[in-house]
């Protein structure tokens, strides 16, 4: 067996040494991944919002029924600055206690729109050249890990009902469709994790890299 | 000026070759992104779900309030066969109303455990050889966007209360932190779509590309 003696380095606890030593390391954890407060984020002012360039995407969204999901995906596209939510069919809009209850103002910050119908929106944005891409469980989908959008194209993207996804119709009138793949026991994804999901797509490949 | 005169190939809109002709256009779109039934998406049942290989991820929860966000993060964390959901601190645990409400019977198939904070359950999963990363917006921090796991390595990832975040304390025992770049008007974002985004990123590069 080895034994090694070793002459311990450190300062005694009560010395002033030693609690400056430890105060340094204290100092040095926290400069490190101190989190960062409030005030420091210097977030953008609603104007300011208004005015900065946005990304290339507006999500329609086609009888999304609950409020709270409505305003979660208006707080998702004012973190990645979506162009625009256009609201189709059952979608209640703004104002809305539900709806700002989880978007917390972002309904004041990210433009939005009213359509009678999704299929209708989808016939306007493929009339803008908007490239419209449902996002659905369909057959020959593209699957979400593979699909890179092209800078210097406009998009838009379907998001359907909790219950029964995006109407067929509106899948047929799109450019093509985005699945995101699921390996468990559930059919489907919240909507607006889903939204989450495939807008931080567009940001992650089109601003943030 | 150049004209060129066009012999339309299109037959006559009342003959029947025309209307077989229309016929098969709307099989062939029908057939190219036919929306998949729910019978047909042949998902695992909970048994399965259990024998089924995992994500090499679990996801640790530090004082979430909402039991709609839990739930949430339970349905996010079947689709992707997240390891194990840690629930930590304030957080209810199954079974409950709320949290299946939104976890729609996920809490059944993902396995979680409880601890009394979150920085207990850091300790365990350190010890058992796990890189602990929170999510949250630190100096330092790592951009999701040029974020890669690597094969081989186990992760956990730390998701924070809803108006605090991860615990200091949490983040200085963390390996590192990841952070969700945010360009808008709001300081943060919701919890389960935050989530989401995290998991399916690990997902995207781990099991599904």
């Amino acid at each position: 067996m080895l034994f090694i003696h070793v002459n311990h380095p450190w300062p005694n606890i009560n010395s002033v040494l030693f609690r400056n030593f430890a105060h340094v390391i204290h100092i040095l954890i926290h400069s490190v991944m101190r989190k960062i407060r409030t005030i420091e984020m210097k977030r953008l002012t609603v104007e300011e919002y208004h005015q900065a360039e946005k990304l290339p995407l507006i999500v329609v969204l086609d009888d999304v029924r609950s409020m709270y999901n409505i305003g979660s995906v208006f707080r998702t596209s004012d973190a990645f600055r979506v162009e625009a939510v256009y609201l189709c069919g059952i979608c209640q809009t703004p104002p809305s206690t539900e709806i700002h209850k989880t978007a917390l103002g972002a309904e004041e910050s990210v433009s939005w729109r009213y359509f009678k119908t999704a299929l209708e929106a989808v016939g306007e944005l493929k009339k803008a050249g908007y490239t419209v891409l449902s996002v659905e469980q369909v057959e020959h989908s593209t699957k979400l890990q593979t699909f890179v959008p092209q800078r210097g194209l406009k998009y838009a993207v379907v998001l359907g009902n909790e219950v029964k996804g995006v109407h067929q119709e509106v899948v047929d009138a799109s450019d093509g469709c985005l699945e995101i793949p699921q390996l468990g026991t559930k059919h489907s994804m919240n909507v607006s994790v889903t939204a989450g999901i495939i807008i931080y797509k567009f940001a992650e490949k089109l601003i943030l890299i």
